[in-house]
């Protein structure tokens, strides 16, 4: 069984210091999670304030990534880590960059959406992005969920489901192009609607490096640039995709 | 002097396998930058043959990638760098990331320009394509020179364009934005361009991160989330930017 308790495992095995590590990950995470969450209602709600607070919470995530890489350096120096307490360090330096990437893409989202409160925001495609957002939600939770238990298993799993939210993103785009065929003067505002949508795919796909980092974890190997059957072979599981 | 002989340097300090680990970088950046040339050679002068290439070239770089990450775990492993070792071991790490997703991206103008290739190219804004791919061309190849020669202010001299990258960019996302909006029929086919320029614009940045581990190497010092004012400050230089 992959998917013992972590914090059981680190007690074990791992100093405070990577306690201490793992933790400020997760906090790093939930930080980048409310952003997203904040995103999303200014995009779809049209609230403003939450457009802007995920501004705002950009410089504290770009701070946090900056300092858990120090420590993982610390770590790395001082103790000289071997075997899958080394993987841990290396799995963490990697996925604090996409979490940091993640909070830029959220960023990007909150963004468009106070550019969209400007000029008009429509109301245009909002269910099948309110689908989209709602799934990459899931899919980053899932992502720190497995990281958090080191669960190689529900981590295949949210890797698999990254093909609903590129199912959706082409939904979206394929209306927004059509849109802009039939309705030129929307151009402008239908490429904020764009960008968000490609920010959303991004966010999918870096939820899915995360879940990488925690195979490669748990089982040692390296799975990135394979298909999910060949990921689900390598991890030993045949999961399958709930919606 | 940061910017003494990178061979020399590790010919004094690092072993065997760092110095082997560094040429293939090298050699990865190397592909990397060729998978751009042959995308951008595509896309301009719709040469269909270098678009396959560069689809091509991809599963090489991919497997570059993971072995060369393989490698850096066993020297962490085995050799248990410290201080500039260890920063070595660290930047070639994230940089391998930085050249796989530079890669992803050139894959993306080539499938662009194979795509444009079938519904007609057309001659729009491929000026201004030349220009920004030009740009970040010689963005890429700086960063991958200031990786060989670890030359923090060579690295600061690139970081610093992308400045010109983001407004070669900005001027043709606006003429594509006008010509959907002038020319409705056209929106799918601006679409291409407008995907082709975002990578574009992401491999500038990208390059840019490469320019920060160089700089996290030499200087021992993290440059991620500031201006590049900071950024020269910290590196104590001040650089002109030249085109």
């Amino acid at each position: 069984m992959d998917n013992k308790s972590f914090t059981k495992h680190i007690s074990h095995r791992f100093n405070e210091e990577l306690e201490e590590i793992v933790n400020r990950v997760m906090a790093m995470g939930g930080l980048v999670e409310q952003q997203l969450a904040d995103a999303l209602s200014a995009l779809i709600e049209g609230d403003d304030e939450r457009g802007e607070k995920v501004l705002g919470t950009d410089v504290e995530v770009n701070a946090l990534e900056v300092a858990l890489d120090e420590d993982c350096v610390h770590v790395l120096a001082r103790r000289q880590p071997a075997a899958s307490d080394l993987r841990l360090v290396l799995a963490v330096i990697k996925t604090i960059t996409d979490l940091e990437r993640i909070g830029d893409e959220a960023e990007r989202i909150g963004r468009m959406a106070m550019h969209l409160a400007e000029i008009g925001r429509g109301s245009e495609v909002m269910t099948e992005f309110e689908h989209l957002g709602n799934h990459v939600r899931f899919m980053l939770r899932g992502a720190l969920d497995a990281f958090a238990r080191m669960d190689a298993e529900h981590a295949v799993l949210v890797a698999k489901s990254d093909i609903q939210a590129d199912r959706q993103y082409e939904i979206i785009m394929r209306g927004l192009v059509e849109r802009m065929k039939e309705s030129p003067a929307e151009v402008p505002r239908m490429m904020d609607f764009i960008w968000a949508a490609r920010a959303l795919e991004r966010i999918g796909d870096r939820a899915c490096n995360i879940c990488e980092y925690v195979i490669y974890f748990v089982k040692g190997k390296d799975v990135r640039h394979i298909s999910v059957e060949q990921m689900e072979e390598r991890v030993g599981v045949k999961s399958e995709v709930t919606e």
